[in-house]
Order: structure tokens, then sequence, then C-alpha cells
């Protein structure tokens, strides 16, 4: 750890210039002995952790089934203290990263907003973070500035303390864990036809702007044969950096306005919500694009197998009554969220192996 | 479960209709293998529920004496997450129930008000709702909406996944924790003259909204020779629902003006706060009734055993030098409030056996 | 307890007279057994109860070095229940507290600001207490009002249920669980060359209205031969009241404006905020007061072994490059008070000796 922060402060002037480099650059940044450390953005994850951790969510969703598995798991890590900082709303992320914690037996404390905290006395937002390392051992963090959590990790690599950082949404560009929900959802809704690898999956809504949908296309290489269908109007098309990225990797991609004709087509259809609330004119009154929402009668055109994702919260780019129907997984895709982030932070506290060994 | 969601789904075209349905035809609904799953309303509750509750209450009550005994309490439930969601103000409502399930191990999350969560982003009630049941294993809740609580019940009890939902107070008219805990207060206050059945209570104050007192007055149709006195000023006498329910079960009544002249006739003195806030005319200036409030001269007029309740918090209704008398029970009730709770939970998630086993 | 209660309940007339009686009069009332039970001013700390309680410190800290060792110090307290009632931003004092309960396996309830609680409903501040000792087995408080935490001990100590109160500052006087966190700071960074007897400290910055430097200053009263250097431009000089306590118990202070003379002379430097934000002019402009700074360039010029110490949070008044030097113990500083807010703990529920256990 030190010898990589040395290394860094001497690779990189300051935190300017290490913030403006790529992610392939500095991401050992974020390691210690080789594993994840710091988990900052999507494109930190290899195929092989993929794999790894969604392995490890299916342990802990099992060992969750019962009391005394559960009563196992929360003896993994009562000796670590959690902090939640979320200055931005949030129920799924703060509630899932919460109960992860409650699962594995961390104690957990939060500070939601600023209005609570010092920095109403004019601390600098580096000394509140050192702040919090100096009482927990773990700081999952929400902001909305873009290179927050990252300027987190940077700052406590190069203390006495560093404490691993989670990054739960920080601006517009980065929500790793997310994405890794969203892989582990596909992979379970897939497990009995092979899994990820080969499958067809359309993203639908603003995909402009839709930061899951843009971490999700960027962990498509770690998978094979992957087409993507980007479904969008042409206000919020998929922009030019993702789709230079895919064509770099060869991963397959259609662009289309055309919902309807794509839907028979696919094994996975991800909504997102869409609004024109940030198009050119704002004074325009609300454009919901209902050519772009799932509807209880596109059931009967989609494949007996295609699954249906959302991030949620949704408004009305999926009908309530799709929720019946088996093949609606965002309920599942929630809970998803939950157990991934548990195996996550095992997996950064090295309990991950304890768990394996409860199957062996 | 299952089939009573199913069983409902036909007999009840909607929420709408769900709705408006008396309670005694619902209550089933809230059920699960014909225990208590939901507490909604306080007519959920018959005698043998509240005798049991009461019960189990005393126990939980002589373990928490000692280190012991609280080790085991909170070894019970050490593997389920609860949720407050609480989105009114509340002292007593939400510490109690906090405390309630830190005595039996349970794991908590919080959201306070509406503006840290997702609400924010256009997200509808039912799905923030299922949200929460994605990740807990209890929600209880406290809400300003009339029905906020059986909705939430309502909802979830259609999914996958219905966690058991208990109402912390939803709008004017339902707060069933609350009677819980008048009940349980005064059996024990009474144990050693034959518990409630048989006894005098005067209710005093604003009867026409207090919902402490109206729900308090429903369940004494579970008690034997109850005489009820409703102490009131003119505009704020019990409404005539309950008057009705009263003279359909045959229970006795009586209204007066007179505080004074029923002192001494009563075990139990219901205090509840009154004010012209609500009154018809908002620009006259406060009346706070002062000829229905409890003052240290009336010690010396009611009975030795009588005892002094009141929900709290209370503003001028009981004078404080009456605190130390020892007939003032509503601390007292404050903290059965707690283990009512903590009963109450026991209850429902199946753990209540240990308990009494403890004692056999 | 009681019997203290009941004295003074006839030594003192009310709340405003023993609220005007000078500490060592009062300090009896907030001991139980001849143990300090509520914690309210740095002046009840002797020096036999600070050696213990650095001593404490140390264990619990080197006990939190191995999951084991956490694992038996959460096992101490999971019987009690903390309340956490902050009505003034804190992040240190808040997380710190927090985390000494978490170490020490209390749960814990919190209620920051009043927005969310019964106050709303014209509660009495007694009556709000009363409440949450309802629930809870310690409370610790912030309060913008001076003599909170002691008129709540006041009113708590005159109940059936008197439970300890922890003052987290009160007002502009009082925070005495910092000056325990400097006192064990200085403890330890002088382990090495014979503790704290015999030092030179500088107090620098805003000295009449810091509360931090007039409870270590009557604190100095413990220790043998310390000499006091009070460094602060003309308006923030050091008020009479602490220089008149200085004179009466022959402990030697100098003053001075010239921050530099002094650097070379002291054994540790305790810098402060200091601006003008409270001067008489409001109108002027920010006055920062930079001779008052330490600055990289100072590093040079202080001895060896001379620590920096600072309460935190900063502004301006330590350069940032300073925290790279290991004289700088600020960051260490913040987190011993974790541990001696524990050890505090840990002695107010009398569990302390099993710590000491643990080592013999």
């Amino acid at each position: 750890m030190e010898r990589y922060a040395e290394q860094t402060r001497q690779e990189f002037e300051g935190w300017e210039e290490f913030y403006s480099k790529p992610v392939d650059i500095k991401s050992d940044f974020f390691k210690q002995n080789d594993r994840i450390f710091d988990v900052i953005y999507a494109q930190q994850f290899d195929r092989e952790f993929l794999d790894y951790l969604c392995g490890l969510a299916d342990k802990i969703r099992l060992m969750a089934r019962t009391k005394m598995g559960l009563g196992k798991l929360k003896h993994l890590l009562p000796h670590k203290r959690a902090m939640l900082y979320f200055v931005q709303p949030s129920t799924r992320t703060f509630l899932s990263f919460m109960n992860a914690c409650h699962t594995l037996g961390l104690s957990v404390s939060e500070i939601r907003g600023t209005s609570t905290s010092s920095e109403v006395k004019g601390e600098s937002r580096e000394d509140t973070i050192r702040t919090f390392a100096s009482y927990v051992d773990l700081i999952i963090s929400r902001h909305p500035e873009a290179g927050f959590a990252e300027k987190t990790a940077w700052v406590l690599n190069q203390t006495e303390r560093p404490v691993p950082v989670l990054n739960g949404g920080s601006g517009p560009d980065q929500h790793p864990t997310q994405a890794l929900l969203d892989i582990y959802t596909l992979e379970r809704e897939f497990s009995n036809i092979g899994g990820l690898d080969g499958k067809k999956i359309a993203m639908v809504g603003d995909l402009r702007r839709g930061r899951t949908v843009r971490s999700l296309s960027y962990l498509m290489k770690n998978y094979k044969d992957i087409s993507l269908y980007f479904v969008a109007p042409d206000v919020f098309r998929m922009k030019e950096d993702i789709k230079g990225f895919l064509e770099k990797h060869g991963i397959s991609f259609h662009e289309t306005e055309d919902f309807k004709s794509i839907m028979p087509l696919v094994d996975a259809i991800y909504m997102t919500r869409i609004q024109n609330e940030y198009t050119e004119n704002p004074s325009s009154k609300v454009e919901t694009f209902p050519a772009f929402h799932f509807k209880t009668q596109h059931l009967g055109i989609i494949q007996p197998h295609c699954v249906i994702l959302h991030p949620l919260p949704r408004r009305y780019e999926i009908e309530v009554s799709v929720d019946k129907d088996p093949r609606a997984a965002y309920w599942r895709q929630e809970r998803c969220g939950m157990w991934i982030r548990a195996a996550l932070i095992a997996y950064i506290f090295r309990v991950d192996q304890e768990i394996l060994d409860e199957f062996s």
C-alpha cells in the first residue's frame, strides 16, 4: 500500500494531475497486495473478479436463508466499523449498503447531509475525510461531485491510516456498485442458460446521461459475444466515448429508436428513467417519451426467457402491472444489490475465504 | 399468507375498495397462519392476545434486569433487520421501537423525513415501500396520512416478499401500539387488585380527536364490567361512533364536564393533551381549559390506589409536582411502551416461546 | 445516589440555586458510590482519575489491535443502550462517541437536531430528558446552551431512574471529554520522556473564548511543574478568571504576542482556531491573524520532541504540509478521543476491571 502511495506521489505532481490520468494507469493505486482495496470505478473490475464476486454473493445469499447461516455471517466482521457518508438523497444505495454491513456484523455510523457536521465550521473536505478515517475502518460515500470518492481514496492512501473507500455514487459518471449488481443480476437470471456470455441486451431510455447503462456497457468487454441494442430518442443517444470503446473491444452494438422492433430479439431489456428535465429547452412541458416505455402488452412480444431490469426508482417507464410477470426482474435486482455489496465488503476485509469454506 | 392475499385480491377490486371495508372483515388479511402478522389497528387485538402479550412483556422486563437475561434477549433476533420509516416528528414511539429492537438484537435502519430518500425523484410510495422490504425483515412506520400503514401492508402482502408492518401511527385515527402500552400499563398497575376487569376509568381532555382515548375505548370491550367516565369540555366530547360502539357492547359510560366530581370515584385517570389549536376559531387566543388539568391538590381527593396516566408529551395538563407521587404512572407507562413493543416484535417473529421457556 | 439527590434537594432550593454554586461544592451530586457517574465539568477530574483513565484507554487501544481483543471489548456492554442527543453540529465528538460505544458493544440511538422530536409539540426539556432515560442506559448530549448537560443530570438524579449523563459540549464553557482527550494525547506523546509533569506548553490562538484551552488550563493543577505560554493577539488574551486560578495554584504562565520567540522553548504547542468572527466590529473584513499560524518553516525551529496539537477542525492555523511531520500529533489526538471516551464509558459502567484483568 504505502509503496503504491509513495510511488504515486512520485509519479504524479498532485491531485489535479492524478485525477486527469486514464483509469488503467492509476488503478494500482487503489489496490493493496494485488487485491482491490478502494472501489472507485466500474473499470476496476475484470472478468475474474466479477465471476468471483458473483459466486461469493451467491454463497452469502444461501447462508442468509437460515438463522444459523445469518449468525455465521454476522460473526465475520463484528470487529469492524463502517461509516456511510451520504450527502445526496438516496434510498436504495444507502439502505442496501447499511443492511449489507448489518448482515456481516459491522457497526455503522451515518452522516446524511452536511448540516450536522463540522463542514459548517469551514473545515476542508480533506480534513473531514481524514476525521472519518480516525474512527472507522470503512468509508462508503455518495456525493454529487464527480471525483469525490476518488479524491477521498487518494487523500487517505497517503496517510498513516488508509481505510478502504467504496464509491456509492459520485457525480454524473461513476456508480461502480450499481454496475456490480447489474452484472450479478444478469448472471443470476441467466444461470440456467449459460450465464451472460453470448446474450443480446437492449438498453432503453436516456442513454446519453444514464450512468448505469454507461458503466454496464464498459463492463461488457469482460463477456463473450455480447450484442447491445441502444434504444433511445435522438436527443438521448449513447455518447461517442462509449461507442468508441465498444468498437475498440469488438463488441457489437446497434442503435435504434424503434423499441418494439427489438423486443422479440433480446435476452434482457435494461430500462432506465427518461424525461426531458435536462433537455435543451427547460421551459418546454414535460416529455415522457412513451415510445420508450415498457407496457403490459409488450409481455406478449418478448421471449419467454427475456428478463426486464431497471435500476429503480422508476417513474412511468415500466407499467406497474408488469411487476407480476416472473420476467420482471427489477425487484430481485434490487435485492441482488444488497448481496453483491455484502460480497464486496467481505472481499475487501478478506473474510471471503471463510464464507467459501462453509461450502467445502 | 399467499392464500389470504390471493383471496383478498379476488374479493376486493383494489385498494380503494379494500380500504373502505370494516376492520373485522379484512383483519384476516393481516394474519399469517392464524397469528397477527401486520399490526395496523387496535381492533385487531382480542382478550386472549392482549393477555398473552402482557404476560410476554412481563417476562421480557424480568429478563432485562440482569446482564445474562439481556444477553439471552439479544440473541433472539440478531438475524433480523428492521427499518424505522418515520416521516413525522416523534420521540417516544421512535425511541421505544428502536430500543425494543436493540433489546432483541435486531439491526435497525432508519429513514426520518423524506428529504434524504428517493421520493424526491418522483418514485411512487408503493415502490418505495417495496424497496424497504427488499432489504429488511420488518417495517415500522409513522406517517401523517391515514391509511398509510394499512396500504403498506396491503401492497407487501401481494408481493413475493411480504414483511410484517407495524403501524407506529398513521394519521388521526390509528396508533395501535399506543393502545397496547396503555392496556399493559393498566394491567400492571392493577396487578395486585385483580387487573383491569371491573375498574372505573376516567378519560380526560380532548376526547373528540385524541386517538389514544379512542383506541383505548375500543379495547374496553375485551374486559369485564368496565365503567368509563368521559371528562371533556363540550367542544371536545367523545364522538358518537365510540359511544355507539360502547352501547352496542354494553360498556357503561358517563359524560361530564365536572372533573373534580369524578376524581374520588375512579381507579385510573387517563389524562390527554388539550388545547384549542384545532378549535373552530383559530384566531382566538390559546385556551388551555384549566378545569381539565390535574393538579397537586387533587392528589388528596383521589383514591389511594388510583393511578394517573398520560400518553405524553404533556404540556400543562398535569402539574410537574404531581410526578413525585407514586400514583403518577405516566413515566412507568412510557417504559411499558418499550417492553410491550419488544413483546410484539418477539411475537411477530415467533420467538415468544423461547422467552417463556426461560421461566418453565 | 438517592442519598446525594435527597441531600442536594435539601441543600439547594432548586435548579437556579444549584446551578449558581461553585463546582467543588456540588461535584458529589454527580457521583455514585464515590465514583464519577455524570461527567459535566473538566473540574471533576483529579490526578488519580486522569492517570487511571489514561491507563485504561491504553489497554483498550491495545486490545483493539486484534480481532480477538475487539471481540472481548464488544462483549463488555452489549446489554447497555446509549443515546446521542446532539442538537448542535458536530462531526468529531459525535463520531468518536458513537464509535466508542460501538467498540464496547453498546446499542446507540441518535437524535440530531430537534425537528424530528416531540419538542415541536411543546414538551418541556425536562420531560424530553426523562423520556430518553426511559429507554436508554446512558445519555450523551451536545447542546448550544450553557448548563444543559448539568441540568439534565440534575433532573435525572432526582427521578426513580437516573442514568449517567456525559457532556459532549454545552454552550461556550464546558466540553470535559475534549479536556480528557487532550490530557491523554499529551501523556501518550510524552510517554518516553516522563509524561506531562514538568513540561512547557504553549497555547495559541483565541484563548479568550476557546473552551479547550480554558479547560486544559484548569486541569494543569493536577500536574507538577507545568509552564504555560499563552500566545494570543491582544483581543483574544486569556481571561482573568483562568489566570487567577493558575496564580492561586502556583502554576507558572507567560503571556506574549510573539509566537516565534516561544516556539523553540516549549514541549507542546496547542493550536486553536482563530478569527475575528466574534470581534467587536462584525462589519470588518475577516482577519485571520497569520502571526499566530503554524507553518512548515516553523518545523525547523521547534524542538525535536515538541508535539503540535489542535482540537480540530482547523482552518488555516496549521499549514496542511505540516501534517506529514511526525511531530504533528493532531490526527493521533483525534483518535485518542475515541479511546479515552471508550475508557470513560467502561469506567461509568464499571467494566474497567474486566479490561485490566486481560493484562494481569
